[in-house]
């Protein structure tokens, strides 16, 4: 693009926004740079911060017609490189579309702005007596509008679904500006396409979602958690079977291979059993009364589960969730993440498959494993000492080729976004791929809306 | 068209389906003239009964080439006149895409041909131990097709959501032929956009679907179901509310108001209690254990029902359930049926408002009221004794108007169709149904499929 239609890009930004809403050169700041995938590379070459959806709005017209591929960043806490900016985009950032606007008591609705972040979306629900049904780690710094437009998972699926199954309306601007709001607030509503569908989980490329209405649900009274040592993989998926059956409310059940477990642990400096199991299970009920302690023992006397601590304390059950959450992985650097789907009987051979084979081409490789056991869905970080490009290609092809001979998805939750885009097709067909390909040129005809993400 | 390009269509029909597939004149069956709704008039031109995927995609290849409009036909079990054929259509019936293919009980879930009867599902999932999630009154006739192509409510909503929810994978065949297989078994897949979610719901306009991957929930060891008599919708709701914290497994909770429970019950030849109550409930529960009768008595100490029956056998909870499903309306043959969704505390508001509107304007009206209240929806029966067209607009406005004014939804759970789609705009606005247009373009460029029906 020429010197000239940049001024005139950003002049015509600025008469629109004002200028303390358009920043470029040193006044971009570096958080824009990278997800938490740490994987981005670029600034943006114009970051904007929208203060209304009508910002928004006159931003992408602006930038359709100036044909300027444009990010949408949320809470950047991203694990597929989705919010990285390439080589010139426009970053729209959606912090300052925040706040809660309505909380209907009688209906069990919240009508939200997607810059808000979800840990303050779930406190004010709190206040209001009740639960939000999204959880994820990420919660201190994620957005709704990025939670959606993911389709999050998170450790709250077991119980309701992914982010996409508590939306029951949406705002969304399209590519040339215009703002389609469908804030429909009805349980059931099949007066023509749903069209939320469409934007839930198509990571910025088909539009910038504002607004939401999600579902609320009642506020559990009691809530236990215990963590509990296993010696097989057959015991854990017995014990989930069991728990299934059993716990009226169950709300977690968050499994831990060995290596990861031991590695975590000793980062938070906990021990919690005598010795490491094979896999340590967090299982957490919520509800109105709680029976997990009977429950444990039964799995106990049965000889599913080797040894369970419930949590006595808010700070104890916090202890197990940090251990889960890993953050001691951190401290490796040139980790790779993935995020996989496999049937459930199929979930430890895969491990052992994939482990076996990265054993012998990387010695001493690192390999953690965790996940949602109970939604086929599980966690892999690999970390070679090495992070050359060929090297995580290998990885990645070691880590994807297994999914795809057991039919799985190389994407459970955390989407395609920069990272995967080359390994689509390892999960989609080609019709597939196609289709999608024809909606994206459908609503985005300019290719502005996070170009090359995804597809 | 022509008759000689119609000449060339049926040759081209017959050359690829065979003669026996490809109906016309007194051959087309008198059923495919109208749905449950009974408001189809016109005998399609051709009838197609494909026995194969590859027939529906050879079909539509053709249909598309010659611009032929298509009508999809499942069970023709619609209240929307949907599947209804309008003047020169073809139909493609679905009955002989029938068949359960495959049930993983591992996974939990069933691969399903679309046209197979939601009954005969059911059965085969029970017979692997399994609940098949989704359930209707007319499940003796409804296409798995044709509820996931309405996206059907039903009386399992309350746990297990709409036929949407309970969908993992679809294949699809679009208006030129092609096939998208997007077969996914996974619970959790985010790898690009979730392209099913088009379909479901689209009611035949932007596909044909051909087969689905739907998730089995585990068979309920016990099932117990009362009907209970309540004074006041402020009771209803209260019930409601306890019922949901209280009755682990609460699994329907139908609401009748009098004027129909008194009409049904009759016809069915049934008394039930000494008196008809304002508002008579069913209440199911569905789990492990049942505390059903403790439940029920604590309602009734806290004044919130004034009587209640326990099923005691399988007959008396289908005496409960055949009341509900008020088979004796047939006999109102000028009736008109909405489905109507409003914020659970204006329900009954609206019920009176509307009643009261109706009564002034055509004394003697028949109003039936029953429905899915805990999922905030309702279906309203009306008859004038009188079937003319202005009628029925009339009604038809005084019904939709105040649905309009409680911003709630002129279609719950059956779907648009022809009879509904001069009402879209009641519950959807502009900029929605301009970018429903521009979707059904993009699948549908010769608007071929089911056209001048939804929008
Ligand atoms: C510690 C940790 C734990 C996590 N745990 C989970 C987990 O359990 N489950 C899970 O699913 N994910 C998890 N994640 C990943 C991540 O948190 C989620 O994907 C989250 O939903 C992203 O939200 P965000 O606002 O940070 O989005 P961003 O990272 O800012 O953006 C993500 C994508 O969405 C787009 N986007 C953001 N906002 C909008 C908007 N308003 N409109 C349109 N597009 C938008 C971006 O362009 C990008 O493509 C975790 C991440 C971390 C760091
Ligand atoms: C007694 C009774 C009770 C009912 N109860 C309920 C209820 O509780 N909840 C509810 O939601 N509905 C209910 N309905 C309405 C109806 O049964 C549902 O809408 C059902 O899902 C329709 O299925 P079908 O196979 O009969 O579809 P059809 O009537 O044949 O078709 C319905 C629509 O879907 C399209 N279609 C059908 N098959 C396909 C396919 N394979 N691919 C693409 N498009 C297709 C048709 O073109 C049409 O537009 C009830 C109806 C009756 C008669």
């Amino acid at each position: 693009m020429s010197n000239l239609s940049d001024n005139e890009f950003l002049t015509s930004l600025r008469t629109v926004l004002g200028d303390e809403l358009v920043l470029t050169g040193d006044r971009v700041p570096e958080k824009a740079i990278s997800d938490a995938s740490q994987t981005g590379r670029n600034l943006p070459q114009v970051y904007v911060r929208p203060r209304s959806v009508k910002d928004i709005s006159e931003t992408l017209k602006i930038c359709n017609v100036y044909r300027r591929p444009v990010v949408v960043q949320g809470g950047m806490t991203g694990l597929s490189g989705g919010a990285n900016p390439q080589k010139g985009d426009v970053a729209i950032s959606m912090e300052l579309i925040a706040g809660v606007e309505d909380i209907d008591t009688a209906a069990g609705t919240m009508t939200v702005l997607s810059g808000t972040v979800l840990e303050q979306a779930q406190k004010e629900a709190e206040r209001a007596g009740f639960l939000l049904p999204i959880d994820l780690g990420a919660r201190g710094s994620c957005h709704i509008g990025g939670n959606l437009a993911t389709n999050a998972g998170g450790i709250r699926v077991i119980t309701h679904g992914m982010a996409r199954d508590n939306v029951l309306g949406l705002e969304v601007v399209l590519a040339d500006g215009t703002v389609i709001s469908s804030l429909n607030h009805m349980l059931k509503n099949n007066t023509g396409y749903d069209l939320k569908q469409l934007f839930i989980g198509s990571e910025g490329t088909l539009g910038i979602i504002t607004r939401a209405v999600v579902k609320l649900k009642p506020l559990p009274s009691v809530q236990a958690t215990a963590l509990c040592g296993l010696n097989s993989y057959d015991n854990v998926v017995s014990l989930l079977r069991h728990a299934k059956r059993s716990l009226s409310g169950l709300s977690a059940f968050e499994v831990m291979w060995e290596p990861f477990f031991r590695f975590s642990r000793q980062g938070e400096g906990h021990n919690f059993f005598e010795v490491d199991y094979s896999f340590t299970v967090i299982v957490e009920q919520s509800g109105e009364s709680t029976d997990l302690e009977a429950f444990l023992e039964s799995m106990f006397e049965e000889g599913l589960i080797s040894d369970a601590l419930i949590a006595q304390s808010e700070m104890q059950r916090e202890a197990f969730w940090k251990v889960r959450e890993g953050r001691a992985l951190r401290a490796l650097t040139d980790r790779l993440s993935f995020d996989i789907s496999l049937p459930i009987r199929v979930l430890d051979v895969y491990v052992q498959e994939v482990s076996a084979t990265l054993v012998t081409a990387f010695p001493g490789v690192h390999i953690s494993v965790f996940g949602h056991v109970a939604d086929n869905n599980i966690h892999l970080y690999v970390s070679t000492g090495n992070d050359d490009p060929s090297t995580k290609e290998r990885v990645t092809t070691i880590v994807y080729e297994r999914v795809r001979q057991h039919r799985g998805s190389i994407s459970a939750e955390h989407g395609i976004g920069l990272l995967k885009r080359d390994y689509l097709s390892y999960s989609r067909n080609a019709d597939e791929l196609e289709l999608m390909r024809l909606i994206k040129k459908t609503l985005d005809p300019n290719q502005i809306l996070n170009p090359g993400k995804v597809i």
